[in-house]
């Protein structure tokens, strides 16, 4: 029998109790802790597909999931049903029976990451799961303008850790933005994909110009040189945030 | 001899990891951590004076305390000395050399709660510890009506929890106010000093008004009731913060 409900998920967690999206064996992952309690309230195996893995430690505001099933549910109960089974460090925000076809992968055309960089000596005790703490002062409107040079197409070979599964380095970014809120800096950065470790990436050459080490301008060579040891280090996962993602073009 | 140097601390610290402020014997709490690291660096056994108790699972912003040791130290480098022996969950934002009469408790003339409740059917998994999840709709406008009710200096004794210590149960507050920013509400309240859960108790009041259950004008009575009974529940610890303590008039 095919599966004929498709239920699309509005997910949140907090990525410093899981080790990342993805199912693997042993270890606490959101994939299977979700797919535990979907088994749990409808008596169903089913395969949770995300808009895409999230690493060990890094935070999901809206990830996008879907999965069918063949019985009928009720789905404005769903949230409550799973929330119920679930460990308190992932929530279902909202349930929806969506399109036989949606594809929470392949039909994402946006998404949204935040990096949070709290920029004071010594740091948050109440944050530190939610942030990365850098001592030294940045210069957030250096920032500003190197993080220009990232909007539009490009290969972004240069910003992609080893290990992606990818083929293409090619992305597009449409907005990204740095701004500064008292001792905190939010770098934001919308694109219609993310290669492996690029945000982390991004937001560690960011560190750089903030410093001073890297010209703003100088990230324009560094894309272009599609060269790893050229960007900067890769920031801790505790500060990247999976904001939004946008199925609309 | 006589403790010839008297230090104010500026502390941070998750509330979810400690059993309060208070020294106890064996749980773990704030004024014994940070004693036993300020042990370890200066090699004195002090007290550390706090502007005011917080209970278990309360968080605190800026909270204030200060000790007195012979010994003469670097007091700009302190805070990192300090922080490197603490647990995270508790940071030292900023020490100070201060006048030897400078008493943290006694002279402090203001502080500032705020306390946050997520209005949200599902709660956040990543601020679960930062806030209280309070799934029905609550109307801010009657709470931010409700809350100017609590103004100036009252008899609040219908918003005290028994096992305060304190005599006199009159206090003045300064302000007060209700903000919502999307599903969170921002309940923010100054005052020359709190009685024992009273602002828990007050955001407990509040939530019934936001609920329609209590009109806002009945904030009024209840106050001069003086009777306990009568006021709202003592909403949980986690979404209580100390944010402010003043020493100024």
């Amino acid at each position: 029998m095919l599966a004929i409900y498709n239920i699309r998920l509005v997910i949140e967690y907090d990525g410093k109790d899981f080790n990342g999206w993805q199912k693997q064996n042993d270890k606490l992952n959101i994939q299977g802790e979700i797919e535990r309690a979907i088994e749990i309230i409808t008596g169903e195996k089913v395969e949770l597909i995300a808009s895409g893995r999230t690493d060990a430690g890094v935070h999901a505001l809206n990830q996008i999931a879907n999965f069918k099933i063949d019985k009928d549910i009720n789905i404005e109960k769903l949230p409550y049903a799973l929330n119920s089974q679930l460990k308190k460090s992932v929530r279902i925000k909202t349930a929806e029976l969506v399109d036989n076809e949606f594809h929470s992968r392949y039909h994402a055309k946006k998404k949204t990451y935040r990096y949070v960089i709290n920029n004071s000596s010594q740091g948050s005790s109440i944050y530190r799961n939610l942030e990365y703490n850098f001592p030294l002062h940045l210069d957030e409107k250096l920032m500003q303008e190197a993080i220009e040079y990232f909007i539009g197409e490009h290969d972004f070979k240069a910003f992609k850790a080893s290990g992606g599964s990818t083929k293409s380095s090619v992305r597009t970014i449409y907005n990204a933005s740095v701004r500064r809120e008292g001792e905190r800096i939010y770098i934001e950065l919308t694109g219609n994909g993310f290669l492996y470790n690029m945000v982390r990436i991004i937001a560690g050459t960011l560190l750089d110009v903030g410093l001073g080490r890297i010209k703003p301008e100088e990230v324009k060579e560094i894309i272009e040189s599609k060269d790893r040891s050229r960007a900067g280090k890769t920031l801790p996962p505790n500060g990247l945030f999976l904001v939004n993602v946008d199925y609309n073009e």
